[in-house]
């Protein structure tokens, strides 16, 4: 039994770690990934918040390389130089994180198809993107570097709907749920796994304001905290685990999922 | 009781009923409605089909005037053509049933962004921009009138992955049923309901192969059925009621959900 | 296309149809099924409820005979001469819906095995037996009646949780929403359909005080009127058409399903 | 971040942890706790079973004490004292494991109440009661000890019906389910989580027949594996690490879920 010691099943040092978005949840999954041991490679628009993040991500790194590509994976030549990127300096992408995201707010009736269509683009083609040129990248790596695992962020928004103009996020993320359990089942005998996590609001700078103790954010957390049995909205910190879960060889036999880890949100 | 006979909660008869697209499904689904007695107007791409369907709907409603559109809802302008014209012949509309859809087979590495692109445009952006302009218009329609009711066509795909190349029209369907839960919680207060059904495969000029007596359709329709507790594949024919019931006073008080006729696919 | 008009579609007449538990939900769909045409049963404890209700269902049938039962299926026995009773009185069960339900509400730590156990055996148990009985009669009926219906009652709480002392009613609803998939499926081949209708609350003698204009029933009302986005709680006239669609040819072609009639309750 | 780290989220050494069932998941799942560092006790029938897993937990938790209890959860009483006895030995309960189970298989037409009811009580019953007593203990747990954390078996079979007989054990499931979402809900703010695992076949001594390369087990496995996208059955080591999430500190802001680790079987 000894491969199965906690040790060795959330085992992911020595991995190539890719993170695609380093917003709040990728910054946290890719820091919490560096302190696993990985080598890691991470890709977003925005240069200075790049290398900013590549210094945090050395330091909890002891010092490993990190690699840095400008880019979102908004065509297929952007997301085959991403992998190609990671591949480059670390020799194959063992798990990658995706955790773009985009949401335009408005009521159906008075959206623009431009906006709506802004947020399927970011939360679901830009994710498929990836996992194509990712799934390219895993039809040549070699079978002993072990289950390729691609994790990705999904929402209760997912599951539920919400009657205050989410059309665009709840399609985009219901449909990125639907794209997981395609590719689970697509992937499934070519050594890589699918999975999403499902957050509800937990704390970024977009979301910062309904942690605010004045209105509105005050009345608006109060009433989503009616929904959240835990009574709080969630942290980064909160999520963490979940990613290393997924990206871990504790979930080998896991494809196609969205766990939702969200106080309650989805159960009650 | 008496507004609770089956006869008054399945009366369609005298509402100006909208289909948007008239493939094997929306035409279906469109005799019935006539049958029913409702006015329709019929919108879908080439004049020939949509005149000799018109023909049929003429004599299944006992000669009511039809209305034909030769658009689908591929921009705003299009959509709100679509329901101006029902509007304008027929006072309103009061029932919608929008049953396009198109699929692209193909594994994500070896399919084109605009093979997948082209799938999520006709199965979920048509529809939300259909539902744009038919929600334009439900903002202005008489209370009395009755709630609005919108039908949509998903897939068992939208609760289901599939191995053989279905990143895309999983991803579409799912998103749909993601956006038919928004809308149902954003159109509640606004007298008007979304739902959709999800069938499995059913005969149509696309999937004939499947019931076919030889290979491959027999081989994989055979594999298809070990699935299918009902031991067959469906017809239009099958899935009638469930529209009806969606479009009718029946289903009211039900909104935001996907109903799976399916012969037992998602029970298995 | 003439087997197809809603006049067959949702045709009940001359159907021999039992309801088992008949409180507000279950009277409500016996006066629908009897205004149908159907020639009913009807089976639950109380003499004099029963004579009451059969009393108004001969008038809502034009005087058709009116079978009742004065037993719950509490076991085999009990089960089998409900069912044996029906089909003495009009030849067979051509449809089945099963209404029976109970409630007792208490924190895990604080309620006692009995109780837990009671809500059981009134939600899970009792409608097996129902199911049973009806099962072993199906195998011998004519193939030429069509398919046996069954509709039974699950509740939103089959697919939610709730802080407040429901796990025996979560328990029980869950576990009767996972048997009727169970049983869509193992009756798919016998000409057997088994669904169920998801109500959130519905006005009835034990939930009238929910409906109150003062505390605590108004609080709680509004509490939950929070997650229903029409805004209002239920009547079992917004339930009776998702019962009677359940039961007709309509919906044939689906089982194993819970269809949630609930304001948009689960799609939010 | 140094509470993040791979090391300090999936650390459960010190914590005592309760595995109710000791068949082939259980003892896998406490073996791996060993190794982690927990304080073991573990309840069964059967005492010579449970003394041979003692001795293998000893070894594996470096000699750590192991308490055994030789009973189920069949009343309050039982569950009371295989709590009790945990807290006794090692302080307090600090994550639980339940792993009992049972099945009979059987058409709903053909299967006695009593073998109905035996799955029921085994797989519904018997948890509710392992959780009430642990929930009784909770509320006297000091909060320094963090979450207390519950895992329980439910099965693919939670979600997805079967014709073959399976009334009693997918009802079993969905049930524990629906009991897992409301405790989820109900705990949330009692310091206390609930979530389940919900496995496809794995190899035991029930299922062993299944892995044969013989018939009938050939051919019922090949059957089985057109439905599992990895092609494979599992083993209770493809189990473990989800388990270990689980009762981690990972999983602290997750509650009510159950997560499937199918190989893809809920995907597809």
């Amino acid at each position: 039994m000894n491969a199965l010691t906690p040790q060795s099943l959330f085992d992911l040092s020595g991995k190539s770690a890719l993170v695609i978005g380093v917003g709040t949840l990728g910054r946290a999954g890719a820091l919490a990934l560096a302190a696993a041991g990985c080598h890691l490679t991470i890709a977003d628009k925005g240069a200075a918040q790049l290398a900013s993040i590549a210094t945090e991500l050395r330091e909890a790194g002891d010092g490993r390389a990190v690699t840095t590509v400008e880019k979102w994976p908004e065509t297929e030549a952007d997301a085959e130089a991403i992998i190609a990127a990671a591949v480059a300096a670390h020799g194959a992408v063992d798990v990658m994180f995706v955790a773009l995201g985009w949401n335009n707010v408005g009521y159906i009736e008075e959206q623009s198809y431009e906006a709506w269509n802004k947020v399927i683009t970011a939360n679901l083609h830009f994710y498929w993107l990836a996992c194509q040129a990712a799934g390219r990248h895993f039809a040549t790596r070699p079978a002993e570097r072990g289950r390729a695992k691609v994790a990705m962020v999904s929402s209760t928004r997912g599951r539920h709907g919400l009657a205050s103009g989410y059309t665009a996020y709840c399609a985009s993320k219901s449909g990125l749920e639907g794209m997981v359990r395609a590719l689970g089942c697509e992937w499934a005998g070519k050594n890589a796994n699918a999975n999403a996590i499902g957050p509800t609001v937990f704390r970024s700078p977009v979301s910062e304001w309904m942690f605010s103790d004045t209105d509105p954010g005050k009345s608006v957390r109060e009433t989503m905290l009616e929904r959240i049995p835990f009574g709080r909205l969630s942290e980064a910190e909160d999520l963490v685990g979940t990613i290393l879960y997924l990206l871990a060889p504790a979930s080998d036999y896991m494809t196609g999922q969205t766990l939702y880890v969200d106080g309650g949100y989805t159960a009650d």
